[in-house]
């Protein structure tokens, strides 16, 4: 739990943004300043949290992460950007840190001003109770969640010379997700010494082929964040070039942010199953990815995983408008392991058979080209009554 | 009704494509070659029926249509393109036309061969009872409805000198339904003398702004196809160049087409509103198909208007990803005749007023960039239990 790497403490609270009563509010804060990395949406439209924290995280340093879950804080105009600013310097003067050392995110519900007084208590409160115990992590990751049905957690431990590393992180993410984005919300703690150039490079490489890979709804947040903080207090020999050291500890980041990124896509809004997508055998990487989204974003074929059924028709036909270079002669489908489609023509399957394995928590789907040697991949889910629900009830 | 324009007879029959026992087959048949145009999808996978019309349309000449409903003989390799072959010939041969001259069409589930006897059957029986009565040409705007919950038909009557001049149209279309397309299937006849060359003009200009535009589940069908047949029955002076004649039969024309895309977005699977999105503003053409096309393909968005949500926050983050130029504080947004977003903050408004409103069959979503003079619209609907129910238990 990030909580429990050493440098390290947590908290989360019910400031009152959540009206449920929920934990809405919660802080991240190391005993000292963190070498720390961070990526954010690509959206033009973003919280003024994503601007603080942008300005922030320049430095390659930070202290403190502030998060609230419930309002987005944006579309807000300057009082939205004011209040973001008087978030850090609370944070900072509760926490004993400078503000410019404070990242903060806010997610939920958009075009609402925060109940800043709510905030301000929240942090004080939150401020006081700050703990390396398990608990205060798990409850800050129960803090972040919307309309996630769990917490997501990840844990990874690396030997580096003598030394044990460890790297813990949380996220949020079930709606409002597509890829070409950091993620909904990630926080990464880990105790290795390593330099802030480096934890970018780790940090971007990892978010590339894990949160920017998973897509939900193709709808991009605008409160997307994702942040590392390095405490140092593992006392390794410094990371500071690409070696077989940095190698490791990227590889150990990669699993954590895969971990997280396939929790995402498994409690996608109202999914009843994760699905992996590959896409292989394309004529150049821009194809790749482009047969992949038009697969994943039609809800005709994230319908039919919802329905258990092995329809292909709508899977080669959205390459068909995808604009990839595409021949159907060429290419093959497999759905949970069965061809369906090769030659231009339907292949010989039990229906019902396949039907009963596309029932699974989890699956893949594997479309070949058959023209190229570039590929993509995603994780996705179904289409489900329950994201219909989810998103039709969730009032402004 | 398209049966009842002079020159023109149509037949509607029970093949046993649909195994509900619905009707499934159709001809529209004329009594002399006419001038023709057609319109097709641009997906690159497509049915052999649109192979075999694309190649027939060339002439600008034509004299019968089949069209069959239930399975769109896609994905069926040479077989398939064989047996859209032999379907021009078989209507041919019972409606005393030349293959070359028959126009075919095919939609329904991809990936299953044509039931070839039933097929002809059908053609037989339809070439026997074709007739220039309305309940001819109702009967072919059923046939051709797959999860339609209801035929769409239009008319339209012009005077052209001294002589009155008719359109009639018919259309299905309720799912798979993307713009940058024809349509799924639309059929005008009109009684005009207009030569193929500005009929084709018209036609194209008419599917640009009406059946492009409309927008179901951003998945474009392999089977669209837009059909004018014009029998010169009429008797106007011909339309032979661009003149207030022309003008005014292409106005009329636009009007069918425009009358049958509304009818296609209130039908859209599951939908339980019509709405008209326009986008404002924008600085370039391009940008503001971008900025309406993020918007309208969104799942938040459109389960927003189910729930009868005036969730503006989910319209405006759609631009900021759409890769549009975008002010937040330029940009205005109007949901049923009320401003809810202008100058970068939320407008005071009473929602559950304005939800009220939302819950008209029909309305208006305007978008205003305000950084330049470019503009765009489409026809779309709510994204709703229904659509999910439909499609994930519509199996292959």
């Amino acid at each position: 739990m990030i909580s429990q790497i050493d440098g390290f403490r947590a908290a989360a609270v019910h400031s009152g943004i959540k009206e449920s009563g929920d934990l809405d509010l919660g802080l991240i804060v190391a005993d000292n300043l963190c070498n720390a990395a961070a990526t954010f949406t690509t959206n033009k439209l973003v919280s003024p949290a994503v601007v603080v924290s942008r300005e922030h995280i320049k430095s390659g340093i930070a202290q403190a992460v502030y998060v609230n879950a419930g309002n987005a804080n944006t579309c807000t105009g300057t009082r939205g950007l004011r209040d973001a600013q008087a978030i850090c310097r609370e944070v900072a003067r509760c926490a004993s840190v400078q503000a410019k050392d404070v990242l903060a995110c806010s997610t939920g519900v958009i075009g609402h001003y925060l109940p800043m007084p709510k905030v301000r208590d929240g942090i004080k409160l939150a401020a006081g109770i700050l703990s390396g115990s398990k608990k205060a992590g798990t409850d800050l990751a129960r803090a972040i969640m919307t309309t996630d049905t769990k917490p997501k957690t990840a844990w990874r431990e690396i030997t580096l010379g003598r030394k044990k590393v460890r790297l813990a992180g949380i996220a949020k993410g079930s709606g409002m997700i597509a890829p070409n984005m950091a993620t909904m919300l990630a926080f990464i703690t880990t105790d290795a010494v390593i330099t802030p150039a480096l934890l970018r490079r780790a940090l971007k490489k990892a978010v590339s082929v894990t949160f920017n890979k998973v897509t939900i709804d193709n709808h991009m947040s605008t409160s997307d964040t994702a942040i590392v903080l390095a405490s140092g207090a593992a006392d390794n020999a410094s990371i500071n070039k690409v070696s077989s050291a940095y190698e490791r500890f990227a590889e150990a980041l990669w699993g954590i942010c895969d971990d997280l990124a396939q929790q995402m896509a498994a409690d996608g809004e109202g999914a009843t199953c994760a699905v992996t997508v590959k896409l292989t055998g394309a004529a150049t990487q821009t194809d790749a990815t482009r047969a992949l989204r038009a697969i994943v974003d039609s809800p005709l074929v994230r319908t039919a995983f919802y329905g258990a059924d092995p329809n292909w028709g709508r899977i080669i036909s959205a390459i068909g408008y995808s604009g990839a270079r595409f021949d159907a002669d060429l290419t093959v489908c497999k759905i949970a392991g069965t061809t369906v489609f090769r030659n231009g023509r339907p292949s010989r399957f039990d229906p019902s058979r396949l039907s009963k394995k596309m029932k699974a928590r989890q699956w893949l789907l594997e479309v070949d080209l058959g023209i190229g040697t570039h590929s993509d991949f995603c994780y996705t889910c179904d289409l489900t009554h329950d994201y219909i629900t989810i998103n039709a009830e969730y009032h402004t």
